[in-house]
């Protein structure tokens, strides 16, 4: 056990280099990171197992932030890891420095997740927690013994997506989970008790957590509050921190700086900075400094490490050698790469609804991809991702060797929790709800797009052909929406989001198989809820590898292509046959994702789209989904509005989706 | 006091209609609506005051709907109430109908929102709660007197909305909201406690509500639960009503179809159909009737709400007489047109933040309308919403003085809180936020989009150039995203939200001024961190409300036109400068909203934007966000990733957004 004084010492260090960051950035947040000094020591030098010399171990316990705006606390903790150099917290928030505003996914430092929009860090913590008893189940404690610790804070607790969190950790009974909340009581704009004076502990406990309080900045009381913590069996634990925001800081004029709304997003300034660092102990003019006790702190703490890693090593060595099978799945599942999955034995129903047809790739995925989990939002036999749920059985307290993720009506919520189980490693999470509801899911979306996490994301009812349930029920803006997903880049340079909205029942095999394959960026795969005619026969599949390709039965020697994604492919094909009556010729282009094929070389966008086509595209979205594939020279049949309550057919008709309005249009198009 | 068999009868007799309207369109939710059928009876037939003869009463009590598929309940007990007729109630979910899959905001017919999307509807409900309570503190108890019921069910209760509400309606005290928790114990996919096991009571104590439970099918019970909701004075009330989903209901075997998630979503189909109406004293040949005893129970509680109505009415009259002022302002505040505001005498500072600007028109704002109602989630002081703030108070408990409403970190909560606020009539509601969260309110847009609720969204930070916060803060593919809405008709035809993005501090006038004359749809207002160099001398702003148009300054006799929104105006303006000295020939436009423009005459988007014209845009967006204006022969600057964390400038510098570089690249542009 460490000397308290010594622990305060360590403390104050965290403190003066987050302090410090911030005021040579004249830019970011101090007061948080000074209240929370005391719980990330306490955690980092005392209960954070990993492997300081293998920061991607497997069996590594995890720490997830969800502040991201108190990334000099963590930068600084780091450092004291050994994990970022003094030199490195000086280019805090600078162009290309690997401490950047809010902290940016990287295991070799540390860092679990992207943090910054609030709520999302725990619940990713709790989705890892997720995975943790997944492997466990499957492989057994001695691979997955490890604890999931989330930090929270006033305004993470406020945030909707808390609610889902703490529901789904209770009724999973997430004992692995350990979450600190660093209650300081002060926010960005004002006291917290303006806007919050729930009893939070009586909350989680109505979700069925394990809550002990203490003084967040006594190392001693969070000792003993996270000892109890890893003791308890069957319950999530959160730890009330009572935190003084900016602690230990001192006005300009010598007075107390503690507990300020000013210092939450601003740098102390001047004799502020300058009392606050001397109060610490600091000294202004050289303040990036690891004082030498809190060096020995930490270098005894990684000797520590090396001898507890060093057992757990040789417990997994000899786990590995009496488990072969089971070891070599650890390091499949690890690995990143993607599954081997074999296609060839499914036969897809003839003019099924894509739909129904992603259920029988789910069927498949889970009978071959065993570390492979689906959720739903409370809609499994609408989204059929019961076609996975057939095949297996819901996760549940106490027995996690189900792989569907039950997680009752919460989108965004079940989203960042599938991004948390990817996070943890070992995992492939797969998530479903109506289309519509993608709205919900954005602001995960573009996390895991930002983190490049290969979640996949499943979305039914993709269009107006919802029909009766109306206008709240029915996509339109939505795929031009995603799909700006697909234009925009990662930091690698590739498409952030891969979008699919295949046409028929075999094209969306295959589109489920890019989704697999796909390992380096989410995949979003949209699916109707109405039965499609199936394509026309003698149709080459494979060519939507390629995200747009040509319609078997098509005329090589065309007037017009006649272009469109999803269910809209299959309505012009009804036209093309009546204006083949017409002799004129058409040629259909199939077009799963528009940002696939801008992938391909010019000479192949080209034998698709050649320059100077008539191209007349057919979209259930809004008319700008297509307006870029069919050139200034084309023409696009769009829903220029909300959707209407009414069965799908009907609407087909009212809204000009049907064979004889294509023919109709074109006609009218190639006269002019 | 109404007799209990009579009042199963009722009850029955909806059960029967919904289960009807079902079973006809072989499409919709027919469990959940016998469930909450004894609950919506007592409430219309005891206690709901309306005025059957002015549907839009001010004074109205007002009823929130959030499970929007259990629309058979409230389009049943409506016709009860005469809103709607047996005819209207067999063409529930056809094409053109009154009766949509889903509830749409229809006053006239009792209908105060649209529903759907689970968790928004008693938002709106909250919302309105507050309005009611703003309003009762201007104008006094006699104007404003009524209660707000809002209706929830397994699902609304864990959305992760109902968190921010529960929050919120408790920290507010808003004892003028009732809220019924439809508690059946089955979701769409599977029992309840499959995903929920929380003691919701606990939680909503937690929250500071009153909370009650009850039988929720028995009608005694029920309506004990709401006398004592109606005593309470200091906070808001959750009944808790335990219900039976499908009550009622029969197999075709005769045995019970009771709590059965069959019922959810599908038709009770043939004989269970037949049994059931059976069961209920209906007539399977026959059912659309309304019993003879139910049809004297509502006529008797119209003749009643005629005597309450008509001594409500005198005691308004009374009070009007004594307070003509105030009820000058009731009218206006309720008559749904746009508050008269001068702004002459707003002087801008030169050269600031466009959301320094939007704090100087907020500022305005605040002292001459006295009926709006500013939100933000715990950003104020950083997207200027304080400059309303500083004019006022914050609302609190007990005291609707002020008109600041704090949400806390909760923005998709806010956005439906001020929703509500509208939809309950008298305020005119705005919300602040970061616009990299607009992700998370894209859910209320759509909503106040469908309903034309003419929110004012705030969205400050507006690009990279937020600069140190990095990617998860700086929005890039979000104004490509919103003015989605732009193209996206709503059901009148318009523009389905108006999004203008001001290019300097005298243009955030002016679209402060056209958000407020805007009586018709949702307006985003998307503004910059930073300061922006002012247009040039003598531009005229008021050309603005053409959404594009010439910046002063520029040569009409052009080689190229520059174009772009917000701060790359000026960045573009900087760049002529360099051009002009090689004696290029510039026009710049600036476009503050697509949207409006292309709702201009041909002949004037031909005047800015000739035919054949080399347009050069410039956009800290998507490149696509302008690819719709610079046409096929144009060229695009923008951002193609996502940003990073470095000081604004540097990333200027990094990523192209000088002076210099719009010389390079129209140079470059021009040369081809």
């Amino acid at each position: 056990m460490n000397d308290k004084n010594l622990m305060k010492k360590a403390a104050d260090n965290i403190r003066i280099l987050a302090a410090s960051m911030v005021e040579k950035a004249n830019s970011g947040h101090p007061g948080g990171a000074m209240g929370g000094a005391d719980f990330i020591n306490v955690l980092f030098s005392e209960f954070l197992v990993y492997d300081p010399e293998n920061p991607n171990w497997e069996g590594r316990d995890r720490f997830f932030l969800d502040p991201g705006h108190m990334s000099p606390m963590l930068y600084s903790a780091l450092a004291l890891q050994g994990k970022f150099t003094l030199d490195e917290l000086k280019e805090f928030r600078q162009w290309d420095s690997p401490t950047p505003g809010h902290p940016e996914r990287d295991l070799a430092r540390g860092i679990e997740n992207t943090s910054g929009p609030l709520g999302q860090g725990h619940t990713f913590g709790a989705g890892a927690a997720i995975a943790e008893k997944f492997l466990e189940a499957r492989l057994g404690k001695e691979a997955m013994q490890h604890k999931i610790y989330a930090y929270i804070s006033d305004g993470g607790v406020e945030e909707e997506i808390s609610q889902g969190t703490g529901r789904i950790a209770g009724i999973l009974g997430l004992n692995n989970l350990i979450m600190f909340y660093d209650s300081n009581d002060i926010q960005l704009s004002t006291p917290t008790n303006v806007v919050m004076k729930e009893d939070t502990e009586a909350k989680y406990k109505a979700w069925g957590w394990n809550v002990i309080t203490c003084n967040g900045n006594d190392a001693d009381e969070i000792r003993e509050a996270l000892k109890a913590a890893q003791k308890e069996e069957k319950r999530p634990t959160l730890i009330i921190g009572k935190t003084i925001m900016g602690k230990g800081a001192l006005r300009a004029d010598g007075t107390s700086y503690e507990a300020c709304i000013n210092t939450h997003g601003a740098p102390l300034g001047g004799d502020a900075y300058v009392n606050t660092i001397k109060n610490l102990g600091g000294n202004p003019e050289n303040p990036f400094v690891i004082f030498p006790e809190v060096e020995k702190l930490y270098a005894d703490r990684r000797n520590e490490l090396k001898k507890i890693v060093a057992e757990r090593h040789a417990a997994e060595a000899e786990w590995a050698k009496s488990n072969p099978e089971k070891a070599a799945l650890l390091k499949e599942w690890f690995s990143g790469n993607a599954p081997k999955v074999d296609w060839s034995a499914l036969v897809q129903k003839e003019n099924s609804a894509t739909r129904a047809a992603s259920a029988a790739c789910l069927g498949v995925l889970a009978e071959q991809v065993p570390n492979m989990i689906c959720a739903s939002a409370d809609l499994s036999n609408s989204d059929k991702t019961d076609g996975f749920l057939k095949k297996t059985t819901s996760l549940q307290a106490d027995d996690f060797n189900g792989a569907f993720f039950q997680a009752g009506v919460a989108e965004l919520t079940m989203a960042c929790m599938c991004i948390g189980m990817y996070l943890h490693g070992g995992v492939i999470p797969a998530c479903g709800t109506f289309f519509v509801f993608s709205d919900y899911m954005k602001p995960a979306v573009r996390m895991a797009a930002l983190m490049e996490v290969p979640i996949k994301f499943i979305w039914t009812h993709d269009a107006f052909r919802v029909g009766e349930d109306g206008p709240t029920h029915e996509p339109v803006e939505q795929e031009a929406q995603i799909r700006l997903m697909e234009k925009l880049k990662n930091h690698h340079g590739k498409d952030s989001v891969r979008v699919f909205r295949p046409a028929d029942a075999d094209e969306t095999t295959v589109c489920w198989a890019m989704a697999m394959e796909n390992v380096e960026t989410p995949t979003a795969l949209i699916f109707s809820r109405q039965n499609i005619t199936k394509l026309p026969a003698g149709n080459d599949y494979e060519q939507a590898r390629k995200g747009a390709y040509v319609v078997a039965g098509s005329d090589d020697n065309f007037d017009v292509i006649l272009l469109a994604s999803g269910s809209e492919v299959s309505t012009l094909v009804a036209g093309a046959e009546l204006l083949r009556k017409d002799d004129i010729k058409i040629r259909i282009v199939s077009v799963p994702s528009e940002g696939l094929f801008r992938n391909q070389s010019k000479e192949y966008q080209e034998s698709i789209l050649p320059a100077g086509s008539k191209i007349f595209g057919m979209t259930a979205g809004l008319p700008v989904t297509l307006e870029g594939l069919v050139g200034a020279n084309g023409r696009v049949w769009g829903m220029p509005s909300f959707g209407f309550s009414a069965p799908y057919k009907v609407l087909d008709e009212k809204l000009g989706y049907t064979g004889d309005n294509v023919y109709k249009q074109v006609k009218a198009f190639l006269a002019e």
